[in-house]
Parts: C-alpha cells; sequence; structure tokens
C-alpha cells in the first residue's frame, strides 16, 4: 500500500496541513487558522485536530508513514521546546512536541519552519537537483534553512541558520533579537513598511508615498511593491535598499559555504522585480567566490507550500 | 612500522615542513624560507626538496602514510590550482598540485592553509574533543577553516570558508578583494597598521603613538600592541575595534552555525588581551544563540603549527 506522511506548517496567521504521498505529490490540504490569541493550547488543539482529520480520511487507502511538523521560532529540538517565537506570542520555553503527543499518542517530527521549508524545496522544489541550498524566508521576520549534504544542518543545540539575525549595518536599526542592524531589520516585510514611515516621518517621502499613507490603507509590503511598480521613486528606493540589505547578506553566505543555490522565499519574494537587480549588483561586488564560480540566486517554486512539503519528508525519512 | 606523514605549511615567508606520527607527535621539522621573490617555481623546488629531505631521513625507520601541503590563498582543490593568493604574487592560475606531483612523482593532499590549520587544530590542538569549530587566521590577512562533523568544508569548488570576507561595515575601509568592509580590513595585522595611520593622518593619534611613529620603526601590529599593553590610549582603542569587528564576525557566524567552538589563530592573536574584551561585549550583544547557548571563543593551541598538523592529517586520512 502507498505510503503518505501529514506535514504541518504553523505559521502566526495561518495553520495548513498537509497528506502527501511519497513521490511529492500532496493529495490533501486543510487551510486553517492559528488564531494564536486563543492560547496556545488552543492552537496545539486546532493542530492535531487538522492532523486526526486528514489521518482518518486517509488511513484506509495509504499507509502513514509518518506526521511531520514545523513551526516558528528558535527550537530547542533535542527537547522539543520552543525557546522563543515573535509570531507565536506566549509560546515561550513550551513544550510542543510533549502537548501534540499528548494529544495523538504518537510520535511526531518536529522542526523550525524555515529548516521545513528548506528541506521541502529541497525534495520538491527548485533544490531538486542539489545537495546543499541556503533558504531566507521573507515574512514578518526573516528565517534561515541550511541543507548541507541533502540535511538540514541543525547545529548542537537545533538553533541555527538564524540567518534573518546576521549583521547588515552595525550601528543600524533595533532588531526584536536585541542586537542592532540585523538583515530581518533590512529586508523582512515588516522592515519595508518600517523604512516607509522613516521617509514620510523625515519629510523626505514621494507625493506617490505621501498620497498612499494618506489614503486611510494599513502600510504593507504589498501596497508598497505595487506603489514600486507604478514607478514611484521612494517606493523604488525602498525596494532597492532591501535588494543591496539581502545582497549584503547572501554575498557574505557564498563567501562561507561556496554552495550553489540560494532560495528566497516567504510573501515579500513577491516584490523580486522590485529588489533583483540591487541584489544581485551587491552579491557580485562583495563576494569573488561569487564572481569566480557564479551561484544561483532564486524565488521559492513551492511558495507557501514548501513548509509542509518538508515537514512531510521530516516524516518519510 | 610505525606510519608517519609530511606536513607542509607554505607561507608568504616562511616554509616549515613536518614529519608527524600516527599520534600527533611531530618528530622532526624544517623551517625554511618561502622566498616567494625569486619565483613559484623556485618555491616548489625549495618545498619538494625539504619533503625529499625528511622522507629520506625516516622512511627506513617508518612507513610513509603520505604527504599533505597547505599553501595560502584560494584553491580549487578538484585541479589543485591556486586561483589567487595575496601573500604568494605570481601563483594566480598556478597548477601548484601538478607542479609538486612531477618533483616527486608522488600524489600529495593539497589544501587551503586555513583549512589546513583548523584540521590540525581538530587533531591536535583544542579542538580535539569537538565535531564543529570555526577557525580564524590572524596574519597579513584574515584567512578561514571550518569543521563541520569532523571534516573541512570545503564548498562545492573549493573556496568556502573565505571568513575574512564577510561584510562587517558596508561601506567602509575598501578590501583587496574587491569589496568594501571586510573582516580582514578591520581585523588583520594589517589592518592594525592601517588604523594606526589613519589615527595619525588625521590628527588624533595618541602621544605615545606619535612617538612611536616618528621613532623610525616601522609601525607593526605587535609594536602597537606592546603600546597597547603601556596603556597607550590610541593603540588600546585601535584593538577594542579589532575585537568588535571580530566580535560582529563571530557572532554571525554562531547565528550561522550553532556549533561549540571557534578558534583564533595567527601572528596577531598574540594581541589577544587587548582585543578579548570588545570582542566578547559584541558576540554577546549581537548573538541570542550565543546568549542562550554560550559558545567557546578561544585561541589556536598549536599556534604556528596548526598548519603543519592539518597538513599531515590530511595525509593520514
Amino acid at each position: 500500500m502507498t505510503r503518505f506522511a501529514i506535514g504541518v506548517d504553523l505559521g502566526g496567521t495561518n495553520l495548513r496541513v498537509g497528506a502527501i504521498n511519497e513521490n511529492g505529490a500532496m493529495f490533501d490540504q486543510l487551510n486553517l487558522e492559528t488564531l494564536s490569541e486563543r492560547g496556545r493550547e488552543d492552537v496545539v488543539d486546532r493542530l492535531t485536530g487538522g492532523i486526526l482529520e486528514l489521518v482518518a480520511r486517509w488511513k484506509k487507502h495509504y499507509t502513514l508513514a509518518g506526521i511531520g511538523v514545523g513551526v516558528p521560532g528558535i527550537i530547542k529540538l533535542g527537547k522539543g521546546v520552543v525557546v522563543a517565537s515573535p509570531n507565536l506570542p506566549g509560546w515561550e520555553n513550551f513544550n510542543v512536541r510533549a502537548q501534540i503527543f499528548k494529544r495523538l499518542n504518537s510520535p511526531i517530527f518536529l522542526d523550525n519552519d524555515a529548516n521545513a521549508a528548506a528541506l521541502g524545496e529541497k525534495w520538491m522544489g527548485v533544490g531538486k537537483d542539489v545537495q546543499h541550498l541556503c533558504l531566507l524566508t521573507m515574512g514578518t521576520g526573516i528565517g534561515g534553512g541550511l541543507i548541507l549534504d541533502g540535511k538540514i544542518w541543525h547545529g548542537l543545540s537545533g538553533m541555527a541558520a538564524e540567518l534573518g539575525h546576521v549583521t547588515i549595518y552595525p550601528e543600524g536599526r533595533l532588531c526584536k533579537c536585541g542586537s542592532r542592524g540585523c538583515l530581518e531589520a533590512y529586508a523582512a516585510a515588516s522592515a519595508v513598511v518600517i523604512a516607509a514611515q522613516e521617509l514620510l516621518e523625515a519629510g523626505k517621502a514621494s507625493s506617490g508615498l505621501k498620497h498612499l499613507a494618506g489614503s486611510g490603507n494599513r502600510l504593507t509590503a504589498a501596497l508598497l511593491y505595487q506603489l514600486a511598480k507604478e514607478g514611484d521613486s521612494s517606493a523604488k528606493m525602498i525596494f532597492a535598499e532591501v535588494g543591496k540589505a539581502l545582497g549584503i547578506a547572501i554575498a557574505t553566505f557564498i563567501n562561507i559555504f561556496d554552495i550553489d543555490l540560494f532560495v528566497l522565499g516567504g510573501g515579500a519574494v513577491d516584490a523580486w522585480d522590485a529588489f533583483e537587480v540591487s541584489m544581485l549588483e551587491e552579491v557580485f561586488r562583495r563576494s569573488y567566490v561569487y564572481r569566480n564560480s557564479p551561484r544561483r540566486i532564486m524565488k521559492s517554486s513551492l511558495g507557501g507550500n514548501a513548509g509542509i512539503y518538508g515537514a512531510a519528508y521530516l516524516a518519510f525519512q
């Protein structure tokens, strides 16, 4: 009988559960809401409820290989404990694995959401043909995942690949992590909005940006990208700065790893056209490894589903 | 019969050849001069001459396991070609492995000098008890070596671990690699001297630094460290800046790798006392992975011999 696995991608807003077979075909998917404001026990109830529903639907037809869950934040994998999670308030020092186990009475494979997304891209996405890749997820924050020799690089305590927190500008913007000038503070979707607010406050915004800000809409990276596509000078500059920050970071990663594939995922990657040129210019300028051996820097091909694929793959392994 | 290996550390100034047994005891060593100004063929002659001399001395008593050579610069390992080597002028695109083979008629194991030093520290130095380490050699430039899962991480083209060329200050000093603000431009021995010259030119130097510069001695990192130990404000500030740059880089490495040991080697590490405090402050400030799981940041214990040990170990493997 064909085997299948359940992959879960737990995000700050969306909770998605997929049933995927060994060939990498997702044949059923539940799109739930995280509703983290109802508390962590409630989220885990909903998460395990989704898993049980898909298992019940398919266990007569296929053999369940296992269940994988990707969780945002810093996780001590050995213990299954979320150390900190900016997108899941109240999850500090929460033993999420034990809580899921209690409800399912079945072991699960747990990993950080960006690690899972990187593994998903390696399995069924743009990384199919490589052994090593480095992934950045550009969302509210910036997550990182690192695949070396075909496997997730976890580091000693499972906290490796915090790629959003490499320093770009040592005296730059304060970051939620306590440092200054992190990549996340310059290239996350939230940073795009902050950059726009800074221009507005400094009185340096274009008329288009002023108009958008005054329109009553809440500023978002998506609206600012729309503005950049319309040719607005402030919006274009904001995304050029995103590209520059990404380029500085990616050049550093290339100089460190000398691997062939760098993947950008997450919602803010939709603005690719607006930051690609300045990103590639910066990588070229800063990495002689890249100048000597050009590497691929690409958009995720699985998009928002990468984490589900990767979580399922954890279970198949 | 006990086996031994020959390890060679080829530097810009010194060419050292050691005979080491399987237990990691170096029982014979030749300290030669590189004399790179005489041309690369001449250097290779001297290098192979040293190898042949040690082999001749010991082959009656022990079995030769192999020969390893550490070469400074960027090496395409697959081909045995030096792509570029700032410390060995004229070695661009030089197939050093083929040239050594021609003279010895025996295969050799080739690697970058900093990779070899990292492997040496893993085998017989401060890294004996770990599986992963990251090494920075602070010399004229800054080299990097990365041991992951007990092995050198080479990357796809053998150019990985160019840790001296991670960006610290995006708009900072020009670096020889073509980028700006690289770690090397702020923490190498040469950068210490440049920082002193900048203070002198800006008229901001202490009287002690002015006195040293006017004394007819060529400014060196060692003399400036001496001055810092005497309490000179300019010299102390220069090394505090070295520590800050190192701390920014090491925090980034910890956030990326989450491994337990970071080793500093090379001549400029003698000034450890003068940069340690600002280095550790910066790591603490910039890495929540470190704050959560403190990592060891230490001086090399093999010092200048690390590269010889590592090169010999390449041959034993």
